[in-house]
């Protein structure tokens, strides 16, 4: 066949391929939203098989050779293709790879442990006994080691199942920015602790009406950007966002009527999500480069509307107003400032997904030292409540008073997710670096918060980051709409601008 | 291989790949509920795309050679399958055959056709101009022949494609119910008109409170039998039921609130279907038996619960203490019987959707000659509106003002469904035969009925219809359940008990 003739064969295989394998995991994706917000749950077991029909599927199309000749030759011909194609086949070339690697039975015992390890983790945690968790969580680790030898790595065997959530990104990376930021956040913290000031947001602990925080939320989750014509908000214990394709976004979220912060600023943090999906090119919807790119990119995109803006005082400028309308009696004799100090309440606490933005970091910080060490095998897992405990104490001056709000906590490690927790630190930093950058070209930012007008920055937002979807790499994404590579400094300086102040610390940490 | 052997293996392959097909087939109808649902209008070219996905990949596992040599070996060892097994052969046998015949060419021509003729017809009713249609009817017509000549038949062409939604039925079996029902309908309604009764319904239409209805919709559908631990109800503008499994199984409505019978007969008829679907054997779940047998089956089972259950004078001595404590504005001054003769008010219409127990059938009986002489071509698409104006002249008295509200008021030649219509008229003679089956084994049904009590009933039919799944052809279904083979009798027998006494007709018409 004439060279251009197996080109252009080449390439039409190669996007047949990668538009089928996009729409089976749009399908899954609906599975998955389907089986967290309505299914019964009696419907179970039916989904399992469902989904891993579909699974089963995307594996037998990913491995096929046809399909990697064609990525063969494309990669071997790389010169000869647009940028675009170019970066598509280095996206799908590695997720072949990774699939190709895996051998089925290790797939298997894979997700055998997951289904066990899951289920052992919820009776251990329940019954706040980790032995009931530890002999599955023994069997995970040997197969997390496995997986990490099979795919291969460089450095840290950790590094070859975090570049699976964060492409390119390794354990010596993470420590690089790790470092710093624990040192400064266990600073500020102690800064915090002696600056006389008592935390109260018990006004946030009042009856608040689901039905209007649900109101607030949509409205705050539109202003923002969320496009609810391309999108829905509906509820899951555990929320989440997901996309079957930029013009379907599903956000979720829980409401507690006794407490606001669980609902309003889950919704903007999945607002972020969600608007994050929207805005990927729906040009390359069925490309391999028409995924978002990372879930620290993910995650600095939630951390920004919820944090960023929705923790911020020229917000609370544009959105008291309303909030107070709306819960007269909860607030009516709430200041401004007073609710603006009580979302931004700085308190050590045993739960992550309590945690406010100073202390967060440090939950995640915990957490990947320990998994590296089990990783390693410097820790056993009989010792990890023990392990956990020791650096709560350290880190956060406090004591876990039993394991289910200890080191079962969190769902990651029973599912096999280890590698993932970091990406959430790391998307913190991100937001920052992101909207400072966003900053220089917009200095007129905040006076724009204060008028609840968020164009500027979601385009900002969309041109820099969503509408590339997977073209570039994470780090590339960055630098390009930066400048700048991945740093603490961003971060450090804004917690202790913003609770400097708010906690009227004399002594600047900033270095 | 030892013949034992084999004969393990190729019924190992066999289960796998019907499973597979099973869990492919829930898959596709989480997407379709999904899409008639919750799916953000946006959302309809993603999903088209994860739909032909899910399609495509049903397709090449079906027409897969391997799966077609499994089959021919337990076709040709049939005699050492059990029951189950050589039923599954059967019914797997007859899919994979349908799909085997079907050209590429073909199926992507009529998937063409579907979405071209949809989106004609609906301008074309919305602009009530059948020449905006007309076109894409030929079109259709011409492919659906096509399909005919391909799949082969015996009978008529049209046999071919009414096989598909009920298999083994022809257009000659249908003819010799329909005749006998139709002449026995056009003089019942001329004894109506002529009874001196004026139809009088106009309670129905009062301001009904939207949430109540449903909530009253949910009550009696629980009572019914259907288990809303494994399944749902929810919204949609044209109701649907659909089943992922036995499991889970979602039923749909649509609300108006000035006329209660929209939703409260709807969710009585989805709920029938629902059970059905939740009756299924589910230990078939993931087996060709698994499968509702066909659509009159379906149907028999909408009806039953429906109209022959729903509209009859003894379920509403239970129900309507109920409904009026819930309505009490509406219904305050409504007794019992004058509520139950409005649920019945016979009154031909122009809108099959809207039509009653008497004249449904022969808004069916109208589009089945149609569809026959359409694809015979002794119609002319263009003759169409003339024929139908002229059959509803004819049968109901009637003349269409326009061919929206003629013969442009369905979606389903839009789509190719030919062949479809019948079923609906099926189910209801079957419904019929099924409930006096039954009555013979309980005599004491209407007592059981008037206290509420339908678990008799339920567990008749499921024991008699639902749990069945495809095992047996919905021919011998009937007959091992009713000892009958399908017969109008008993359908024009108990519309003559029922309208002679409401209508206080004096001239028995039971021949």
């Amino acid at each position: 066949m004439a060279s251009a003739d197996r080109l252009k064969k080449e390439l039409e295989l190669f996007r047949t391929r990668s538009a089928l394998l996009a729409d089976l995991y749009g399908a899954a994706a609906v599975l998955g939203w389907d089986q967290q917000t309505y299914m019964p749950a009696a419907g179970n077991s039916h989904r399992a098989s469902q989904a891993a029909a579909l699974s089963g599927i995307v594996h037998e199309k990913m491995v096929d050779p046809a399909y990697g000749d064609s990525i063969a030759f494309l990669q071997d011909n790389a010169d000869r293709l647009s940028a675009e194609d170019r970066a598509a086949v280095r996206v799908a070339a590695r997720d072949r790879d990774r699939a190709v690697r895996l051998p089925a039975r290790l797939v298997e015992d894979l997700t055998h442990a997951e289904a066990e390890g899951l289920a052992a983790w919820q009776e251990a945690r329940s019954g706040d006994d980790f032995s009931v968790f530890q002999p599955f969580l023994e069997r995970t680790l040997q197969l997390q080691r496995e997986k990490a030898e099979t795919l291969g790595y460089t450095g840290h065997p950790w590094d070859a199942l975090h570049d699976e959530f964060e492409p390119g990104s390794t354990a010596a990376a993470v420590r690089d920015v790790f470092t710093p930021l624990g040192e400064f956040t266990v600073r500020l913290l102690e800064r915090i602790r002696n600056s006389g000031h008592e935390a109260d947001d018990s006004l946030l602990e009042r009856p608040y009406d689901e039905e209007l925080q649900e109101q607030f939320g949509r409205e705050v989750a539109s202003q923002f950007g969320f496009d609810f014509l391309r999108g829905r908000l509906d509820r899951a214990a555990h929320p989440f966002a997901t996309g079957f394709g930029p013009d379907d976004v599903r956000i979720t979220t829980r409401y507690d009527r006794n407490f606001l912060s669980t609902a309003i600023f889950g919704i903007f943090h999945e607002a972020g999500h969600g608007i994050y999906e929207q805005g990927l090119d729906p040009d390359q919807a069925r490309s391999p480069l028409g995924q978002a790119v990372s879930l620290a990119v993910h995650e600095s995109q939630s951390r920004l509307w919820e944090n960023l803006i929705g923790r911020s005082a020229s917000f609370w400028e544009f959105a008291w107003p309303r909030l107070s309308e709306l819960f007269p009696d909860a607030l009516g004799s709430v200041s401004r400032t007073e609710f603006h100090r009580a979302v931004n309440t700085v308190r050590p606490g045993l739960i992550r997904v309590e945690a406010d933005e100073v202390t967060y970091n440090l939950h995640i910080m915990i957490r990947f030292e320990l998994e590296l060490a089990l990783l390693e095998g410097t820790l056993e897992p009989a010792g990890l409540p023990a392990a956990w405990n020791e650096l709560y104490r350290e880190r956060l001056g406090l004591d876990p008073s039993d394991d289910a709000d200890g080191c079962l906590q969190d769902v990651h490690w029973s599912l096999g997710l280890f590698g993932y927790f970091p990406t959430y630190a790391l998307g913190n930093l991100m937001s920052v670096q992101l909207l400072h950058a966003h900053e220089r070209d917009n200095p007129g930012l905040w006076d724009q918060v204060r008028t609840g007008d968020f164009s500027r920055l979601l385009d900002w937002l969309n041109t820099n980051v969503h509408r590339h979807g997977s073209m570039f790499t994470p780090a590339e994404l960055l630098r390009n709409a930066t400048g700048s590579d991945l740093d603490a400094g961003p971060y450090t300086d804004y917690l202790e601008n913003k609770y400097g102040r708010l906690y009227g610390l004399t002594e600047s940490g900033n270095d």
